[in-house]
């Protein structure tokens, strides 16, 4: 089994709400030293071994279905296991 | 200003429906190869350098609102920028 782990960010120019809300609560507990928070996602495939090409296939899943380009950019790493 | 990167993940033994519609998607779509999908979230930090002890720090924000310890496991990665 191959494990990829895609990371998927907003892009720095889209606005997000959960990241400036998470900022606020940290700072109103105390954590004054947090400046910003961003929250993306993380996706985790598990993909047959005998796959070939991996690398084109995940981008594929990326653009086809797993990232919405217009407001996320993304990067992964592929680990064996 | 330094970087930290929270990467939160659910426990393995918690069901992830929006995992599993992901990996049906996928298999519909042709790419037959995944067996698995996860989805966690990647949340990125930006504190202030001058921080003493930012692991603790970390560790506190992910006890106190970052992370549900009951359903979600985390990892961090701290880099300078």
């Amino acid at each position: 089994m191959t494990k990829v782990n895609v990371y998927v960010t907003l892009r720095e120019s889209v606005v997000d709400p959960q990241g400036i809300a998470t900022t606020d609560a940290l700072k109103n507990m105390g954590f004054a030293e947090v400046t910003s928070v961003r929250i993306g996602k993380l996706i985790e495939l598990e993909i047959d071994e005998t796959t070939t090409d991996i690398d084109a296939r995940v981008k594929e899943m990326c653009d086809k279905l797993l990232i919405n380009k217009v407001i996320e950019d993304y990067r992964y790493e592929i680990e064996e296991a």
